[in-house]
C-alpha cells in the first residue's frame, strides 16, 4: 500500500504554487510558477535517488532503475500545468501518484525487474499555447515538433522562448520504444463515478475530438431603423448553429458531445445588429464513423443556416484526434488492481483528452480515474477526497508492479 | 442657401478624429478623441463669434445672439460621439449643419430676432456608457443627473471621472424654457428614403425603446466528460432568448424591432461549457401598448427558457423610453422648408433614438432626415452624398429662419 498522508501532503504542497483565492490553481504551462512546480517535482524525485531526463519539448522523466538492464520501463505520469481557473488535482494527482509509487518501493526496499519512471508532460492543458497535450503529442509523433515550438500565447510569446525562459528546453532523447507500459491516474472530470458511487474508473479509451473555428459574417446595421425582414444578423446564425451542434450531439448518444465554448460578437454594441460572430465548435465521439458523421452534419447545418440567414461563413478545423482504445493488457492490469484491492470499479470512456491517449498510439497505455466532486473540473472548486486519491494511487501501484515484475 | 463645400469640408475634417481604416470613425463618448472633436467644434464656433456654454453633463451650447433680448432661442444640434465602428455622418451632420447655418447668417450679415444656438449633446450613442442620449436626457429631466454620473463603462470608469478627465464638466445652466424650437438634422440610418428615392424625411416622431441587460447562469464544466443531458449550458439559454426576441419583434410588425447586440461567455474557453452568459436586449415600437406587450413577452420567454435549461437569470432594465410625437408646428416648418426648396419629401418615423426625442418632451422639436447609402449606419461604411447633406442643411436653414423671425 502507498502512504495516503505522504501523497496528500505532496499534493497540497504543490497546490500552493499558483494558489488562487477560491481554492484553485493558476499555474499555466511554461510560466515561472509552473517552473517552480517542475523544480519541486525534480527535487522530490532526486531525493528518492531518481535520475532526471528532460527532452526537447520540456517533458521531465524521473527514473528509478530496475534489476534487469535490458528491461523496458514501466511509466506513470500526467502534467503539472493548470487551466487559468483550474483545480488542485487535474494533472498533479497523476504525477505525484507516480512519485508516491517510487517512494513506497524505496521505503520497502523493493527492487523491480523493470525501471520505474515518472513523467510530467509539458502543456497538457493547451490553454496558454494550443493545442492541448503538446508534450505527449510531440513525444509520440502526433504533433510536429517545429510547429509546436512556434506556437504563441495571447501575448505572442512562442513555446520556444517560453521553454528557454524557464530553462526547461532539454537535450535528452527519450524514445517511446523504451516503454513497456504507461499508466496515467487522473480525476474523472465528469459525473459518472460519483453518480454510480464507484471509486475506480477503469478507462478503456477516450473520445475522439474534432475542433473547429467558425466565423459567420452578415451585415452590421442599426438596431432601430433596420426592419426585421431586411437584416443579416450574424448572431441569429450563431444561435442556430449552437442549437444544431447540441442537437447533433444528442442525435449521437450515448457518446456524442457538442459544445460552443467561445463566441465573440462584432462590433458588440447593444444597439447594433452583429455583423460578425466568431465561435468555436468542440465535437467528440467514441466511434470514428459517428465522429465523422457529426462533423458532416455540423458542416451541412452551418451551410444551410447561413444560406437561410444570408450569411457568409468560414469553417476551419483546429484539431482532429481519432478515438483511442487503450491496450488490453494495461486495462486488465488496472481492472485487476482495483479488484485485488476490493475497490468498486467500472469500465469508463474518457470524455477529455489526456496524454495517455497520445502515448497509447506508440506504447501500451491505460488510465485510472477517481471521482471528483460534482464531476466538476477546469474550475477552482474542483475537489477530490483523500480516500479516493489514495485508492487511485494504490491501483496504480498494483498495475505497475504487475507490469514491472519482481 | 448654405455653402455645400464649406459644410462638407468641416464634416470631412471632423471625421479625421478617430478615423478608422475602413473609412469610418471610432470616437466614443468622453474619450480623448471625442475631446478633440469637442475642442475643434468650439474653435469653429468661437471663430464665428459665438459664446460657449457647457453644462454639468458636458453638453456644449454655442450661441449667436439675436436682435430681441427677450426672444427665446432657436436651436439646432445633435452629437459628436460615435459608435466603436461608426460612420462620419451619424451626429456630426446635425451639429455641423447647425454651425453652417450660423456661418451662412454671418456671411450674409443677417440678424435674426431670436438667438441661434448650436448644441452638441453628450453621449448620444450610449455604447460606452448606457443609456444612449444621456446628455439630452439629463437636460430634459428624463434621466436623473446623479445616476448618470455614476454610470460606468466596461473598464469601470464612471461618467463623472470621464467628464473630469477630458475637462468637460461645465458649470453653466441652460434651461429648456429658453428654447423656442429645436431642429435636428440626421441621416436616416435606415433604408426607407433610399428605397423611395426621397431626399428629405419629415420626421413625425420616433419609436419607443426598452433595453435590458440579461445574465444567464448555469454551471461551467468540461466539454468532454460532461454528458449532454447533465449540462446547464448558459449559452443554450442565450441562443433561445436571442431567437425569442426576434420572433416577438416579428410578431409586432410593422413597427416592432428586437436585437441582441452584445453577448459575452464565461469562462470563454473552447473546451469548457459556458457557465455564464451576459447579453443585451433592445426592443422598439411606435405604439406604447405594443412596446409594453413586447417587454412582457420577452420577460415571460426568458423565465420559461431558463426554467427549461436549469439556468438562473437576472433581467435588468437599462433604458425605457416612450415613443415620441414631435411638435406639429416644428414638423410643419420642416415640411414647408422642403416644399419651398422643391425637395422630394415624405413623413417618416425614426427607428433610432435621437436627442430630439428627449428635447421634444420639454420644448417644441422636430427632425430632418436625409438618406444614407443602403440604409446602413452604425457601420464604418456608412455613407451619404454631399448633395443630400446640403439639401438637409438647407431645409434646416429654412425651418430655423421660419422659427427665428427676421
Ligand atoms: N484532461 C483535459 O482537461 N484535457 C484537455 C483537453 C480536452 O479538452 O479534452
Ligand atoms: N441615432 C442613434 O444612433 N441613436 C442611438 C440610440 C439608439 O439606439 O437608437
Amino acid at each position: 500500500r502507498t502512504d495516503s498522508d505522504r501523497l496528500w501532503e505532496s499534493l497540497m504542497e504543490m497546490a500552493k504554487l499558483g494558489a488562487t483565492p477560491k481554492g484553485g490553481v493558476n499555474r499555466q504551462a511554461l510560466t515561472d510558477l509552473e517552473r517552480q512546480g517542475r523544480d519541486l517535482f525534480i527535487q522530490w524525485c532526486r531525493a528518492e535517488g531518481c535520475t532526471i531526463r528532460i527532452d526537447n519539448i520540456g517533458n521531465i522523466f524521473a527514473r528509478r532503475e530496475g534489476s534487469d538492464p535490458n528491461a523496458k520501463t514501466v511509466m506513470a505520469g500526467s502534467h503539472l500545468d493548470s487551466q487559468p481557473t483550474g483545480g488542485k488535482y487535474d494533472g498533479c494527482f497523476g504525477v505525484l501518484s507516480g512519485l508516491e509509487v517510487i517512494r513506497t518501493l524505496n521505503q520497502h526496499n523493493i527492487t523491480m525487474q523493470s525501471p520505474i519512471e515518472v513523467v510530467a508532460w509539458t502543456n497538457e492543458e493547451g490553454c496558454r499555447f494550443p493545442p492541448c497535450m503538446m508534450g505527449s503529442g510531440v513525444f509520440s509523433g502526433v504533433l510536429e515538433f517545429d510547429a509546436m515550438l512556434a506556437r504563441t500565447d495571447a501575448d505572442g510569446v512562442t513555446v520556444s522562448d517560453a521553454l528557454d525562459a524557464i530553462h526547461y528546453r532539454g537535450s535528452d532523447t527519450v524514445s517511446p520504444s523504451e516503454i513497456k507500459a504507461y499508466f496515467e491516474p487522473h480525476i474523472e472530470q465528469g459525473p459518472i463515478l460519483e453518480d454510480t458511487d464507484t471509486t475506480i474508473g477503469v478507462v478503456i479509451g477516450g473520445l475522439g475530438q474534432k475542433w473547429f473555428d467558425l466565423t459567420l459574417t452578415g451585415l452590421e446595421a442599426h438596431a432601430g431603423p433596420t426592419p426585421m425582414n431586411l437584416r443579416r444578423d450574424a448572431l441569429m446564425g450563431a444561435a442556430e448553429v449552437t442549437q444544431a451542434l447540441n442537437r447533433i450531439a444528442f442525435d449521437h448518444q450515448p457518446h456524442g458531445r457538442g459544445t460552443v465554448g467561445c463566441m465573440t460578437l462584432h462590433p458588440g454594441s447593444r444597439n447594433v445588429i452583429p455583423g460578425q460572430v466568431k465561435m468555436t465548435l468542440d465535437m467528440r465521439h467514441w466511434e470514428p464513423e459517428a465522429l465523422e458523421s457529426m462533423g458532416q452534419a455540423v458542416t451541412a447545418a452551418v451551410e444551410e443556416i447561413c444560406q437561410r440567414h444570408g450569411l457568409e461563413y468560414e469553417l476551419t478545423p483546429t484539431a482532429d484526434f481519432a478515438p483511442e482504445h487503450f491496450n488490453k493488457a494495461c486495462v486488465d492490469a488496472v481492472r485487476q488492481g482495483a479488484a485485488k484491492l476490493n475497490l468498486s470499479h467500472i469500465d469508463i470512456i474518457s470524455g477529455a483528452g489526456h496524454d495517455a491517449m497520445f502515448v497509447g498510439r506508440v506504447a501500451p497505455a491505460a488510465m485510472i480515474f477517481i471521482p471528483c466532486k460534482d464531476g466538476i473540473s477546469h474550475n477552482e472548486i474542483e475537489s477530490a477526497t483523500q480516500e479516493h486519491v489514495h485508492a487511485g494511487c494504490n491501483v496504480l501501484l498494483h498495475a505497475m508492479l504487475d507490469a514491472a515484475g519482481l
